[in-house]
């Protein structure tokens, strides 16, 4: 293995100085030395972009190139690979990430929307110039788990994929959790903290946790990225009422991205689920990302650590950039970006989950007056629902409101659905009810 | 990427047909196509090798070829690589890993004993016949975290690596935790269930783990490996009223195997420690596995799962051949065994660890008899050594027999040894105290 000094550096423009950018700037400096070592070569950057060029940012920039043009970063000759940190599906990130393929440039993003809408023709593309695209930081900020179901149980069929993928909903559900704040008030402080941003909608609807789950099921299962079917259900709906049943049954509450693939069916759900206190996952705080992979010959395998924040982020980045400068030589073969080629994804439908057995917490919110109790469970036992423990909640607001909670026996969704159809326009019930799965052990 | 059916085969032969060779067979039978998929080609047994050519293993090795000799699989014409699942650090297992490579093979091992005493000689002679070694099943089993510091860390000088590296201890101490027997009993019923080896002197004295952590602190720190410094004890002078004391003081004992590396060296310890519960490995129970990683860029990374067993260690081992396969093509580059070539390992010098701050653990047992507890406490105080919390536990033998427990303030660790120096030779004390320390948060 020659010597460091004697390679020529990988040469690397940046897209897109936010905190991000500016991170792999400011890691790429200071573990200058160490990532050389690693790498096999120096990783240079040769040329940056962004939208303001006098915008300070904390970290000395003005030592390289500066593209005014994003695009033109694709087209320079003093370029191997390009950082795509602009985000965004599409608009600028999309064409500056299709230039850069096209010239048979690398390319490494940590555009998560981005992988999810294009991942498939970009992968494509990149297959075409055989040269490589990577977005180990597009999933769980610092953890290396795309390179964990890409390399890491790559000899395994994976049962099921499901973890903690959104740091901003863990945050606010841990929040809700040590203070017994509701929803509104935690957001409001996450939002003051920066665990949550000004528009928290992707966040907190679950979108952006199905971004990454629709990335990782497409590596893990080897399917087809499919993001229109993840079913997202976000954490609105969760009350501070139902963090302390939660936790009165023995769980705690996590917004849970979980995928399978059965009968050549893909199922892909965000939602927020019940937790048990036991569960390596219910111990995830705070913005903390967890992955679990469960692999037919591995076992269970838990990936976790700081899913967001600069340095987390610049480190999976510049992981993606080592791994690069390591292969990436004379034309060196760097591997199927989703872990095989995109022929041989399979296109999995979406799977039907009506059969699918699961323990549900269902949450009604009733009118404090006599026979609703005997409405409500009326409608289970017609729907064929099994009640393993109920919770009638004393009066806790003055307008009457009264809160119903429940945990079902293992049933099919199905059950639970009709019940919920059968109690549907009821008058004693005062708002939608909340279902949440329980995750299982 | 070129379809997977017009590439040549991976051809590999297996020396050694145990629990985990027969586990690779299976993995390789029963996954065969998804392998195929994502190596990029097929995987295939050409030849194998081990004691005893007509032992039942479960698996249908009559298919390949059979070698009486081991070392003469290295020379066979239709192998690329050889698994060597033989183990020790020694005799066969070396003397064909050195063949392999001398041949220009690749060499994939689960054997830690054999690298932690040889693996820098072997990666030189691998790296100067630009041949593959890995080794990822040497580690903790199913978890891919040798490449999880190799590639997924890869960016960022380490501050710390720790974790619970062997299962048979973890499974002792969580069985004593759970039943409240005693360490004998617990070993002895490990060994009927097939968790502890007839002669677990490796396992129970650290020695094992020591192994594991002088690999992990040479990818994860660059370091040349040496395991002759990991200063190691076992858990067996741990007793089942340490783990009551320490459950009533809100801790856990857990054999924790930790490197770090400041100021240019190495400190690599194996040794039971007090783990908080709310700390992430405190949950980790029976036979799993766990290595955390703290990185000046990723934050503390998690890597969970198991540690032993046929199907994880083949899905480790496997992984490592879909590596090659991916990689190994036309002389293809596969990177440093070590994460970088052995000639820039930097050859760190141990640690002393006289000045390090840590809080205690410490444990007498004592005669009951007046003045016990006062000359304790004055040495002490002679010691400098400040004192947290005390127990003192009723007379539990007939004996007269009385046990001191105490949790120290956090203290240089010189002080703690001068207290115990103060008190060697005492007629208070019925056998040496026991030592733990509390691994910080």
């Amino acid at each position: 293995m020659p010597d460091t000094s004697s390679q020529t550096p990988l040469r690397v423009a940046i897209a897109g100085l936010g905190t991000v950018g500016s991170g792999v700037i400011r890691l790429l400096d200071t573990n200058r030395d160490l990532i050389a070592a690693r790498a096999g070569r120096a990783i240079e950057v040769s040329a940056v972009s962004a939208r303001d060029r006098s915008k300070d940012r904390g970290v000395n920039h003005q030592r390289f190139h500066w593209e005014d043009d994003m695009a033109a970063l694709a087209a320079r000759e003093d370029v191997d690979v390009v950082l795509e940190l602009v985000g965004g599906s599409d608009g600028p990130a999309l064409a500056l990430s299709r230039a850069t393929l096209a010239a048979g440039k690398g390319l490494v993003t940590a555009n998560k929307a981005m992988i999810a809408h294009h991942g498939l023709a970009l992968a494509e593309a990149a297959e075409a110039r055989e040269t490589p695209l990577k977005f180990e930081a597009a999933v769980a900020g610092g953890i290396p788990v795309v390179k964990g179901l890409r390399e890491g149980t790559s000899a395994n069929a994976l049962t099921k994929v499901y973890g903690i993928l959104n740091g901003t909903c863990n945050y606010i559900l841990s929040e809700m959790e040590a203070t017994g704040a509701d929803f509104a008030e935690t957001l409001g402080e996450a939002q003051r903290l920066g665990y949550a941003e000004a528009d928290p909608t992707f966040d907190i609807e679950g979108i952006d946790a199905a971004h990454k789950l629709a990335i990782l099921a497409a590596i893990g299962f080897g399917a087809r990225v499919d993001f229109a079917n993840v079913r997202t259900t976000g954490i609105v709906a969760v009350r501070a009422a139902d963090i302390a049943q939660a936790d009165a049954l023995g769980f705690v509450i996590r917004l849970i991205a979980e995928a399978d693939a059965q009968d050549g069916r893909l199922l892909q759900r965000v939602r927020p689920c019940l937790v048990a206190k036991d569960h390596p996952l219910s111990g995830v705080d705070g913005p903390t990302n967890a992955v679990v992979a469960e692999g037919n010959f591995s076992g269970r395998l838990l990936f976790q650590g700081a899913g967001a924040g600069d340095g987390p982020t610049a480190s999976a980045v510049v992981a993606d950039l080592i791994d690069i400068a390591r292969v990436f030589e004379n034309g060196g073969e760097v591997g199927a970006p989703f872990s095989m080629p995109v022929a041989q994804l399979a296109p999995l439908g979406p799977a039907d989950s009506a059969d699918r057995l699961e323990r549900t917490y269902l949450r009604f919110t009733v009118n404090d007056r006599p026979g609703v109790l005997a409405e409500i469970t009326a409608a289970m036992r017609d729907a064929d629902v099994s009640i393993e423990s109920l919770i009638q909640q004393g009066r806790g607001s003055a307008d009457g409101e009264v809160l119903v909670a429940m945990v079902t026996h293992e049933g099919p969704e199905r059950s639970v659905a009709k019940a919920l159809e059968l109690l549907e326009g009821s008058e004693s019930l005062t708002a939608a009810p909340l279902v949440l799965p329980i995750l299982p052990a």
